[in-house]
């Protein structure tokens, strides 16, 4: 599924929140397995995540009907997407909020990056079909983590 | 404060999940009015947010020390930034994974952009002092909300 709600919410162990609509068949998979792996593509595949997010896994196989190519995780069942630049094996480790706000807590198992891919421009949705494109990064003096 | 982990949950009411640490001034300030905004600054502004996110508004008026005007809201007390593309005036609604991950559930109760800014280019903390800044936008053929 093409996904557009999530965010980090700890550092150690990584874990991220994110929305899953109820009415994605990815709900049901989620539900039933407890585990995911979170995509991260960039603009140059930015039309087959479009083309993701407009189908069902119900109906369709979406790594054949898109030419995206799955690949072996090491830590959970769902594969990787090669084209993608970074995949995270996630495992779903907290419900307790799925039932009033389609909200998964994950944690982070095992994360993968494409090193050949320098200057990753990730695609975010703004909704209704907009995208902002990753524009350049700037580094500033700051305690943040 | 400055803050990096926040997303979307709903839209109808626009609801937004957010998470502020309980060692911050704002995790306080946030728990005992119930009651924040969301402001959403561009590149122009980076170093008065990184200055901001570097120190605490236990000691520091940080309006008067970066320069930055506050704006009455309409709906809460906590004032808008005028510097910021836009604010959202916020009221918290559900504190039930304050406890567990410091993570309060937001309705957004008005918002506010400023027209003049045509091409906001905000900018998106990608961890110890680097930030992402927004680039192009792109528009494809989506069913996507």
């Amino acid at each position: 599924m093409a996904q557009s709600w999530h965010m980090m919410i700890e550092f150690e162990p990584p874990m991220v929140a994110s929305i899953v609509s109820n009415r994605n068949f990815s709900f049901d998979a989620l539900t039933a397995t407890r585990e995911c792996v979170i995509n991260i593509p960039t603009v140059e595949i930015a039309e087959k995540v479009v083309a993701c997010g407009n189908s069902s896994g119900r109906k369709t196989d979406k790594f054949e009907a898109f030419g995206l190519t799955p690949v072996r995780a090491s830590r959970v069942s769902a594969p990787l997407i090669a084209e993608c630049y970074a995949n995270l094996e996630c495992k779903v480790v907290d419900t307790r909020e799925v039932n009033r706000y389609c909200l998964f807590i994950l944690e982070v198992v095992k994360a993968w990056i494409d090193p050949a891919k320098k200057h990753p421009r990730t695609i975010h949705h703004m909704g209704k079909g907009t995208f902002m494109v990753a524009g350049e990064t700037i580094k500033l003096r700051s305690r943040m983590k």
